[in-house]
C-alpha cells in the first residue's frame, strides 16, 4: 500500500498508526502541505478535498478521510482488532475517536487558520487562543469521559488500543506542540504516555517521517 | 429507545434519519441548544461535552456522537444496511460522510459561530460569509467525488440510502437555511431530492419534530 501524507498531518499520523499495529507494510509519498502541493492537480486527483491522507490499496483503490481508512484496514485486516467486539463498546469507542475528530481537529486545521488570519484578520494571539481553546473544550469532556465510563484501562477503551488511542496520540501530540497545559488531564496523559511506549506509535510519530523537517 | 435532541441540530437529525430508516421506535427528549439547556447539570451527566444528540438505548447505555450512534444502529439492526457489504464501498460512504462530519459541520456548529462572534467580534455579514465558505468547499469536494467516482447511484453509493445520505440531508437542509447558492451543485441537489421522496428522511426533518419552534 502507498500513503500519501505529510508528516505533521494529524490524520496522516493516526492512519500511521492504524498500519503500524496492524503490522501492514506501506510506502509513503509525502505532500508538502506548507508548499501547497495538496492543491497540486496530482494531488487533487486524488483526493477532491485537496487534502491528505490518501491511502492507496494494491488493488488500486483510493481511499481518504483517515477514520475511514482506518475502518477499512480494520475489516480488510482484523487482527489485531481497532475496535471493541460489542456495539455498545464499539460505539463508546468511535464517540471518544469522534470528539477528536469532529470536534478538535476540524477547527484547528491548517486552512481554518489560514482563514481566520487572512479573511478575518485574526492576531497571532488571537489565532493562538483560539487553537487552545478547541482543545481544552474537547479534552475537558475526554478527560470526563475517560475518567467517568467504565470501559477506560490501560488504554482509552480496555487493555489494547483502538480507535480513540489512534485520534488521541497525534491530538495530545499537536496540543504539545503549541504548548497548551495539559496538567488537568492526568487520564489523557497517562494513557497518551501509554501508547508512545509501543513501536507502532513511535514509528508513526512526525518525527519519524521521511519528509520530516 | 429515547432520543435526546433537537429539532435543528444537524448531528441529531441524522440520528432521526437513521432511526426511521432502521423502522426503530424512539421517543424524543428535546434539550433546548438555544435556551442553553445542553450546558445543564441533567444533559451534562449524559453528554460530557454538553451537545445533543444522545442515544438511550433500551438497556440503558447513553452513546454520543451522531456517527457512532448509527454505525451502532447499523450493528445492532443491520436490515436494512446503511453500509454497503464491501470494505471499498464502506470506505467510499464513510469518507463521504464525513466530509460532512468532520470538514462541513464542526466549522458551523453553534459553538463556533458564538465564539465567531464573542471572542473574535466578527460581524453579521463575516459570520455567514464564513458559513457559506465552509459549505461551498466542502460540497465542491461532494459534487465533484459524486460525479467522479463509479459508487453512485439514485443515493450517494447505490440505490439505497446509506451513512452518506443520512450527514447529507441536514447539510443541505442547513445550506438551504442560509441561503447558501446550491446551483452549481445538481448531483447533491438530485441526491437530496431523492432522500425526501421517502418518508423515513421527510419524518426526520426539523420541522416536523415535537421541539419545532
Amino acid at each position: 500500500m502507498k500513503l500519501y501524507g505529510y508528516f505533521r498531518s494529524s490524520a496522516a499520523y493516526r492512519v500511521r498508526i492504524a498500519l503500524n499495529l496492524k503490522g501492514l507494510a506501506y510506502t509513503q509519498a509525502p505532500v508538502n502541505l506548507v508548499k501547497g502541493e495538496q492543491r497540486s492537480g496530482a494531488n487533487l486527483a486524488r483526493h477532491a478535498q485537496g487534502l491528505v491522507p490518501v491511502l492507496e490499496t494494491d488493488e488500486g483503490a483510493q481511499l481518504t478521510q483517515s477514520l475511514a481508512i482506518c475502518e477499512y484496514l480494520d475489516e480488510r485486516h482484523p487482527d489485531p482488532a481497532l475496535l471493541p467486539a460489542n456495539a455498545t463498546g464499539r460505539a463508546r469507542v468511535r464517540a471518544l475517536a469522534h470528539v477528536v475528530a469532529c470536534e478538535i481537529h476540524p477547527l484547528n486545521n491548517l486552512k481554518v487558520l489560514k482563514y481566520l488570519v487572512g479573511e478575518l484578520g485574526v492576531d497571532d494571539d488571537a489565532k493562538l487562543a483560539w487553537y487552545r481553546h478547541w482543545i481544552s473544550e474537547g479534552f475537558d469532556a475526554l478527560e470526563a469521559m475517560l475518567t467517568a465510563e467504565n470501559g477506560t484501562g490501560a488504554f482509552c477503551h480496555g487493555d489494547t488500543p483502538t480507535l480513540a488511542d489512534i485520534c488521541l496520540v497525534p491530538q495530545v501530540f499537536n496540543a504539545e506542540r503549541f504548548e497548551c497545559d495539559l496538567s488537568t488531564y492526568p487520564t489523557i496523559r497517562r494513557i497518551a504516555e501509554r501508547c508512545n511506549d509501543l513501536e507502532a506509535f513511535q514509528k508513526a510519530a512526525p518525527g519519524e517521517q521521511p519528509d520530516a523537517g
